[in-house]
């Protein structure tokens, strides 16, 4: 017994890029905790033929769950439910109540927008209550419904979820679709699958190609897990599947990549460095601040990220310009002038400076050259200087060359800096 | 005559969220400006079973080409290549000129890592120059070379264009890919259409079907245009595709919206609020500084996004404890005792004090309850406050209640700061 599933991401806006699917993600996580075993995602723009193609092409895989995303709102481009109405040979109708449902929720529109067109609005609404007869309607979150819709009588194939596209009113009433009766009958058949993952910084990824050889060389029976490899932000993540019998193999396996990547391995649990680096704040009670050059703003936001944070981070200070160094973060101008903006001490000058600033444990200073400008010779773009430092002593102070374009470089800068920190507050100091 | 294309995003991360796809997205705008038609991208983890399906569904549609992304690293997962090669009719031979330049390139990391057993790396990316006889090679722009791969001799179908999966390799390596021969056989009948963005901001998208509907009673003949609209990050994009000939009718739809949203429509050329306020601030020499409370940093990291912002942002102030929003910003304490972090007042005295601490013409404060705790049922999680002031007695302070979660809030954020700030710079004031 098994249990497979298909996504279907609609929506030209994802199609074409300017909007990143986050979706076919979530759906994919959920796929898996489930048990159900998801192969394809297909991206399709808002046209009804590509639509039908992509159902197509998994229901002859022979999936026994499609899941969408997408084309569920007001505007005539929004065509998901009328098509899957076809494809599952059911008819469109109108369900009274949840266009009162609609209704109810549009009301307070009339508020926000008072010259708003309430009757306009309500015609371009009422689509959205117009679904294939027998499907088992979800209640909106926004303003859509969604839907899940069995083939209709004494048709085969697979049981298709209709879900909205806005990642926020997706995610909730997934869990409303996957306790629903025709969404278990489809996928009676779900067996779990584990997943775990290693998260490594500081390494090239083809050191692990190497070290899973090495592990095969050595016996280990490799095979039998999906051992996946990614680099992401800076970081290596190895992201296993196996059936559950096979966990002794897993754990053999990570003690593999223990034994041969010790300094470079920092997360055997799934957690990121974030909630590493608020973790081990949280537990000493210190704080910390910032003062960005670079990344403008970047590493506090990341800092804010997470819920709570307030209880270490005090905030910080965005020193741009040279200017902005010396009158907030209390570098002194000479130094600049001597060594340069981006300098080890510019770097330390700026974690003290932050650290001054804010009352804070612990300062962190970031200075490099995201580029495209800028770059010299000796500090080409992506020469980025990161510190951290507490009042007694303690410091890592690092020069790094990150790859890429400036867009890259702010992105991993902001990795680096929380590496560094994690390894301050775990006791390394230079 | 025409042209059309299909996408394969491969990588199990991709498939599963972890990353989101950049690839896409870059590569189906490029073959629009080439004039080649995309219809469907697929998604697949790093099983060649499901590559092999994704790429017979595409030749199924009757495609040109293929372009993947991604599979063509050290690790045993990477499979692409070899996958293509078969799909193609194909022997995989070892290219001795790839080899020898994948070694240099490799010979840099010895330095960077000295401690690095080199010949496994070697042995590692030797794989990566093993490639389909007869492909043409795309030089490396990290350590995988890319390849343009007709069908054999005597085959039909489709052409495969087999790019690297990280962004900073894949979009150079594209512009050498679509200058090849082979690539160009391929598409040899493409045709030209054109795309056009309209984009606003404080509107609900049920309005703008709502003006579809008006525009095609009014004789509009709208349905020769393709029109798709979305939400993102708070704006509305309104994304026209037609052929040439119809560019008068793309007109007469963009005068409709004009007329009916002349408030609300912030672009019609494509550019970003991002690229409108760089250039407002640009041309009239003024500088602006913030001083960030829920955002942590983002809007300032957001103000030096693109290249060239130290002209008009020096900085910044991370307010995000209440005593730093006194200690930094000069708010006074009893300000905020009396009405709450949270408020208009504080909102005002943080953009004075943004500008006062920076030396900047412009100041912008921002301050919210990003969530999930700390909400009142007076102000509700989502409850943000900005203002934007010059010392020349111009504000705009806005109230407003964003929806979602935290990520939400705090991105949509930097959403209204930037386009407050763009009104403001327009000569908008209070």
């Amino acid at each position: 017994m098994s249990a497979r599933a298909g996504i279907v991401v609609t929506g030209t806006e994802v199609l074409t890029g300017r909007v990143l699917d986050r979706n076919g993600g979530f759906v994919s996580e959920r796929l898996r905790e489930l048990g159900i075993e998801h192969e394809h995602t297909l991206v399709v723009g808002d046209r009804p033929a590509d639509m039908r193609d992509a159902l197509g092409f998994l229901a002859s895989r022979g999936v026994d769950l499609i899941v969408t995303s997408g084309g569920l709102g007001p505007t005539a481009d929004d065509l998901t439910a009328e098509v899957i109405g076809a494809f599952q040979g059911r008819e469109m109708v109108l369900d009274e109540p949840t266009e009162a449902r609609i209704a109810e929720i549009l009301a307070p529109m009339k508020e926000r927008w008072p010259q708003l067109d309430m009757d306009a609005i309500r015609e371009a609404n009422r689509k959205q209550a117009v679904v294939p007869r027998g499907a088992t309607i979800l209640p909106p979150v926004g303003t859509a419904p969604g839907l899940v819709v069995p083939p209709a009588d004494g048709r085969d194939g697979p049981t298709i979820v209709v879900l909205p596209g806005p990642p926020r009113e997706l995610q909730p009433m997934w869990a409303t679709a996957a306790r629903t009766d025709a969404f278990r009958a489809a996928t009676a058949g779900a067996h779990v699958i584990r997943q775990e993952m290693l998260r490594l910084f500081g390494i090239p990824e083809s050191e692990i190609a190497a070290t899973l050889r090495a592990g095969a060389d050595d016996g280990l029976a490799l095979d039998r897990l999906e051992i996946t490899t990614c680099l992401r932000g800076g970081e290596i993540e190895i992201v296993t599947r196996f059936a559950p019998e096979d966990a002794g193999l897993y754990d053999d396996f990570v003690e593999l990549i223990r034994a041969r990547h010790a300094d470079t391995l920092f997360s055997d649990d799934g957690t990121s460095v974030d909630e590493q680096v608020a973790r081990l704040l949280g537990k000493s009670g210190r704080t910390v601040a910032v003062a960005e050059s670079c990344t403008g703003g970047l590493v506090g936001g990341r800092l804010t990220q997470l819920a709570g944070s307030s209880s270490y981070f005090p905030g910080g200070l965005i020193v741009y310009s040279n200017e902005a160094k010396s009158s907030l973060a209390g570098v002194d101008p000479a130094l600049i002038e001597r060594v340069g903006a981006v300098s080890q001490e510019v770097a330390e000058a700026l974690a003290d400076g932050a650290r001054a600033a804010l009352g804070a444990d612990l300062g962190l200073g970031v200075t490099g050259i995201a580029g495209p400008e800028g770059g010299t010779a000796e500090k080409p773009v992506g020469t980025v200087w990161f510190s951290v430092r507490d009042g007694a002593g303690h410091s890592l102070t690092r020069r790094v060359h990150l790859p890429g374009g400036r867009f890259d470089v702010r992105d991993r800068s902001t990795a680096v800096a929380l590496h560094l920190l994690r390894r301050l507050l775990l006791g390394d100091n230079d």
